[in-house]
């Protein structure tokens, strides 16, 4: 078996749990930092492993148009490219597909869209995808979907949603017929080559050395996981449909896609609820492109086990920065001359060591610093964030809100 | 005493030394990295330290503009702003001055330039230089000079060195009437408040933590060590004449100036050569803004003790890193399937962990993660060369070239 869920504990409709891939465990809840074309901007694998990452989500859209889907599988998968050994999930395309491209055409076998990056055609379908992901060798692949617009009509919606049940279908054939040909599979041994201290620092006049890296071995019969997509636009009938019928092609997990497309945060939170009781309780759920901090807290509670976004790194690129005190936009002039930390209640790197002066100075003199101390404490504080929800659960406390997470503790 | 300079082997002309400062010793020869405007680009302090970085290099002229001398000065000084507690040494903004602006007015008194972000008046004058850089409270800080053009009439360089002359007693006199007012003078403690972890971490819900950053204190009477600099364009008489009356005027160090202004490298070792026997042995001797990685090996060979230059971290920005089998390009096609590590001999973490696929993707897909892992490797390469040049000297070993330094030992 190379995929698991475990549900470890509960408290309300909020659940801890844990899934077990093929590269390492991961607590959920859990929010995913997204790592487009295999770099999470700003931040070095060793810095997301500090930050006790255990699972990044990855583009098959992006990473298909660079370095494209051979290159990575030559090089023995997104982890082994990447030189990342703990789980992956990758998406199937198909939102990048609906969102970045105005000329897309799509059709019963799938969907023809044009490269943002220089115009030139290309095809995805269920199979096509499939094969891009598995060549891609993410622990958790996502079944090609159409991302409903938003507003659209009741039979628009329809039609999309049953397009995507029946791409979820090939999506699940191929797959299966495939996902032996998973880069890593068969190997029982670490799948990346680490060097010894040794090897590494031939410089005989060196003393020091750095220590070895080694990676955690995968099972002989190891493989992906591919997760089904409930769609279904607004309608919580729709949506209910889409799930039982996603539930009967049958997947280890599943995603509720079609969210934060535009429409009001309430309604989103209605969809939310009114999908999720039609989906098993012994498999994961996947929340897909989600949210603000305080979302990230409430979708918890609801009983999603997984989300992501681009939110915490898109912001940190813009100044824009999450706290226990709410939101700062560092590049304001009222922080150039404030020595205190950006969170005095985070205990990130970056917190410890900076203050608001120097944050500040450094994005307003565009130093790449800047974008790198901002995206380490943001994705910091989703996942301690994220953290704080998992021990409550843990502890059978309901947690209703951000604030709560980071307040003081009672004296 | 708050500077001191050690000798404690020498090998050839070469000599291993420490520097001994209110923020840390320096072994030299040392390499100093640029932080322009008070950040390494793209390296963050964590890094530099884990690197060995034990001085670091600010530009006077650049934090002049921004955040200002009074704002770093309200902020405790440069090494507080930037939470840098090592050793730092300021240039004192003539070189930038040169360089940067085209309608300098130079006069008896000092310079009047215009900035080169909008074009907005300014005037340095050796007193307000040192007042500048007693601001920003680096541990070694430079006289204010002019950096003499190449080529030059020989009336020309004359006239240059003797207001550099002037200019370096000027610039004594205010630093022996001011230093006392250094951001941190009189301070006996630790000058960087660093939160404990119960203290930086008051999200109850949490458990782990953060080790505490505790700085080394500063003695009570620490003060700043300031540095002459020795002109005299490329001739060797006019050379010896400077370094003999700036001796006269008397520093704890000296540096070298006005050389890779453009002329050819023999002759800038040959003016480096003709200068050194002029400068006393027992003082530490700077040569400002080089070099390659074989430039900074041959001047150590000649007696050097300090080099700075913005090299290893431009040319890794533009994807130009060092390696012991020679420079690499990493942008181009040749490395996009190449799983090999950048340099097998080098034992950074770039190299031990990255192949130069995934660097030439990152690079090539303008990733922010390609400047931050290029520098951290460029910078490691050439550390890695200085503490190689030193374990010789140490050795009683003549150092001849970059190539001697990264050969594998002998069987």
């Amino acid at each position: 078996m190379s995929f698991e869920f475990r549900v470890e504990a509960t408290a309300g409709c909020a659940r801890k749990g844990r899934l077990i891939t093929p590269h390492g465990e991961v607590e959920t809840p859990v929010f995913m930092p997204v790592g487009t074309l295999a770099s999470v901007k700003g931040a070095s694998q060793d810095i997301l492993e500090d930050l006790g990452v255990q699972i990044l989500l990855g583009n098959t859209y992006h990473l298909y148009l660079r370095p494209g889907i051979e290159q990575v599988r030559k090089l023995g998968g997104l982890h082994r490219f990447m030189s990342w050994n703990r789980a992956i999930l990758t998406d199937s395309g198909g939102f990048q597909v609906f969102s970045l491209n105005d000329l897309r055409k799509v059709t019963e076998e799938g969907v023809m869209f044009r490269s943002h990056l220089d115009g030139s055609s290309h095809f995805f379908s269920p199979e096509s995808a499939m094969e891009a992901q598995i060549g891609l060798g993410a622990d958790i692949i996502m079944a090609f979907d159409e991302c409903t617009e938003h507003p659209a009509s009741g039979e628009r919606v329809r039609q999309s949603m049953e397009l995507t049940l029946r791409w979820a279908e090939r999506s699940k054939r191929y797959f299966e017929a495939h996902k032996h040909e998973v880069p890593w599979a068969n190997h029982a041994g670490p799948d990346i080559p680490s060097r010894q201290p040794g090897e590494a620092r031939r410089l005989a006049k060196l003393p020091s050395a750095e220590p070895a890296r080694r990676p955690a071995p995968t099972s002989a019969d190891a493989t992906q996981a591919l997760f089904g997509i409930v769609q279904g636009g607004m309608d919580p009938a729709l949506r209910q449909e889409s799930a039982q019928r996603t539930i009967e092609t049958g997947f280890p997990g599943y995603a509720i896609g079609g969210l934060s497309v535009g429409e009001p945060r309430a309604l989103t939170r209605e969809i939310v609820e009114a999908t999720i009781q039609h989906l098993p309780a012994d498999k994961p759920r996947y929340l897909m492109g989600v949210g603000t901090p305080e979302e990230i807290v409430e979708y918890a509670t609801l009983g999603i086990d997984m989300m992501d976004c681009v939110l915490p790194t898109r912001a940190a690129r813009h100044g824009l920065l999450f706290t226990s005190e709410g939101k700062v936009s560092i590049k304001q002039a009222r922080y150039a001359g404030d020595q205190g930390p950006l969170d005095p209640r985070c205990g990130c790197r970056v917190c410890v060591r900076y203050s608001r002066a120097y944050l500040r100075h450094l994005y307003a003199s565009n130093e790449v610093l800047a974008q790198v101390l901002n995206t380490i404490h943001n994705l910091s504080f989703y996942l301690d964030t994220m953290r704080a929800v998992r021990h409550s659960i843990e502890l059978g406390e309901k947690v209703r809100s951000l604030s709560e997470v980071w307040s003081p503790p009672e004296p």
